[in-house]
């Protein structure tokens, strides 16, 4: 039976790219889409919205309610709505997939807690299968090569970006830090200008470019005298977060209620 | 105690580039070093043949016989000498690094046999540490991304490389099988000209530069239809796979008998 | 006064890239828009046909008489048609950009006569700007450097293409050619497969990936025994060869009658 | 007749890296070296110094007197005595090749004055041939994209490299501004870090890499919404610069008196 998605969020564009995404996607279907009190969107059909053929989901303004027409909800909100949905999820038993950034401690305690008492939860920060799985190659490499290995990450994303460095490269900097056994804050160089002296041994370096429309690219160099392995992700098409988010939703069909990171999902 | 380091094929490339290792790299002594019959370089010291100080121990021509003085024979030759230095290595129950390429099932079943009674071996098609963790990242990757992943290999060498594509894009090429679970040669790509129609889907693709003084570049690209995941290695200097055999030396000095491989040294 | 833009082939992927760019560049606007005959998207309008508001320009199926009613006619589509319209944009003195592929040399030598008797004509087998830019450096580039340096080309494009190298590819390689004074067809080496011997000097080599959504990736590289010089140019939106065809059209505007490269278009 | 060449510096490493090169090199010979006057050099067979076989010319410690000995002078010295070579250059007619980095205006403005009463001198901050032509690729390119062009400039040195951006990133990045026609120092973001804001049309950005032995990769990226221009160098070993000085006294030796760049030696 086709799994039932709802959408929240659908006035921002990685809600309309989940609706795009449901409706190409097999074993799932549209039950219910909807957006802020004050949308532009309220009232129209979920289909039509994002350039395709009507879907029968007109957007609606009720988050909290949607939970009895769906099995899964695809979120990427805001903190407070994504730790309200996540309880409603833990009483339906439902599964609840979430890509909102910013969550305090105990925002993510609470999500945390609707896991342990029935909700299936998978919440990530970077829902693109590829750099998860990037984050878990970037581990074991650390964790398998010596301090001779300097190790590097860049980044480059497009011009409207307004910080530095991304927070998939500070997450990738985390798995290379976990995977050596050190403290990342504290081995970070974030910034080279001017007389730098050589490069301290055990650091790991940042850098950034901005430019054009890039979606998003990411490199870890590991590079001794001799060699270096370089490890990468290019992201083309914003689609492949929400692709991520509906792979999850069908992988967390399959689960016992729980709280569960893309790394999860992915058997890494 | 050091451990002391015969080298065959002292009068090639790989073979002079051990040498200079074995003289740069702590915990070792050059104990004895061969090159063939016919060899310009016998009788030469060991360390004035390769540009460095004199070493104390001239060029001889009977490799079979070196197994007396040394702890460890390192060999990057040819298949046959390969397997009767590893017989011998089982009886003295010696250490035997083997970086020949070319050996046949017999003459590798030959060789691991020798593992099985007596011999600390480790044999590996190329005994750069990274290619062969880069190997280990590839095939994990192959086994978590399905099919929608199309899997291509490139690699660069040097001008002067005869064959195509290298024996690492092949090691790589089977790695990404074997953590796909198919068969590489039954869906390799191996040239693409003229009208070759769509991309055959769970093939896996090669391509091949050469140019200029390039030691050797390999990448593995898994792209799906939004991203990108490119795992690379590059290799600066031909030391690379001397210090890789000597650090495989040194593991070994602490192992049970066995037929081993790089993977093993590296704990992957 | 804004540039009358007529589109032909409304009912291809690229007619409706043109549209979709003339409706958001500045200083144009669509006058109308062609089909084949027996093509679905007759009498749709223009714009709704591309996921826009309505433009006001239903898909008629008469191209040649589009001309009456446009300044300027932007074709992608098929050698035989562009060569009719060639001649129509010659009588009415109109402005001709021509993006189709597979012309023969007769095809070209009557569009160039069209540029000799009254049309404004621009014709590149790839009108992305970068490429055309990237072309003009690999010829400066080849005929800076001697045959110390290895001339490689490489290309990657998404799983449905079906032919290697791109046009594009060979495009650069003609490039290179010139550049250095050679053929390109007596020294391209196309295939490298099994023992190919060491890289005659003097060729330039091609190699072609395939994988997933790449809408296009090409590099040059010149690699002598100590460096490498690469060219790239990556393109990310098919959106680039139609605003190509847009910026040529409003260079041409300012030109006289003459049969033109998007070389001319950038001042390469 | 054979070219005869004088090395100063021949103590240090570039020095040493042009004595072999000299050696390797049809058309020249190695007709005198000096060093410094405490050095441990003096004295010593040049040849047998860099690991050669003897070459019959002993290190001296007379720099200013080779003069009489030699038709070219390389020198990778210091700005004292290459102003002081450069005027014994003038009076005897020689060609002088200069790679001596740190040169104040006066400096510049008496070699220069040398060039101009009768000495040959080349003199670059980079005697590679390929930086050299990725600046005047750079330039170019610069000049012919409009501002929607985001550049970005990238480089990756080894470990030990003490300041950031690299001379040749900023030498590159003089040739963007100069193509463009803007002021570098005013429309430089040499850090991002944090809160950065979007890019500001026009700026060139740098980053930086640093780790293991990378001898030297500069990359000067193009970004518009839709494609990316990439023009990059990498340097493999550092007998690039001595054969850029080669090339260059080769070239010098068919010129009349003048003070010229390595933009010259090329014809760029």
């Amino acid at each position: 039976m086709a799994l039932r998605i709802g959408v929240v969020g659908a006035g921002g564009r990685m809600g309309q790219a989940v609706i795009r995404a449901v409706a190409a996607h097999g074993g799932m279907t549209l039950a219910a889409a909807v957006a802020r009190d004050n949308s532009s969107v309220l009232g129209k059909d979920a289909g039509s919205l994002v350039g395709l053929e009507p879907l029968g989901v007109a957007i609606g303004d009720t988050p909290l309610d949607i939970v009895d027409q769906v099995d899964a909800v695809i979120d990427f909100t805001a903190p407070q709505l994504s730790v309200a949905l996540a309880r409603r999820a833990a009483e339906r038993k439902l599964i609840h997939i979430i890509g909102t950034t910013g969550c305090s401690p105990e925002d993510d305690a609470a999500i945390a807690k609707a896991g342990a008492e029935g909700a299936r939860i998978v919440k990530s920060g970077n829902m693109s299968l590829g750099v998860n799985l990037l984050a878990a190659l970037v581990k074991k490499t650390a964790a398998s090569l010596d301090i001779e290995f300097d190790i590097e990450i860049l980044e480059m994303h497009h011009r409207h970006k307004v910080d530095a460095p991304s927070g998939t490269a500070l997450l990738l900097g985390e798995a290379a830090a976990e995977g050596r056994g050190i403290d990342l804050a504290e081995n970070s160089v974030r910034v080279r200008d001017g007389h730098t002296g050589a490069r301290e041994p055990g650091s790991i370096g940042f850098a950034t470019l901005r430019g054009g429309g890039i979606v998003g690219e990411h490199s870890v160099l590991f590079s001794s005298m001799a060699e270096t392995i370089t490890l990468s992700h290019s992201a083309r098409d914003r689609a492949l977060f929400a692709d991520g988010a509906l792979r999850a939703a069908l992988w967390a069909a399959e689960q016992p209620a729980g709280f569960y990171s893309m790394a999860d999902v992915l058997g890494l």
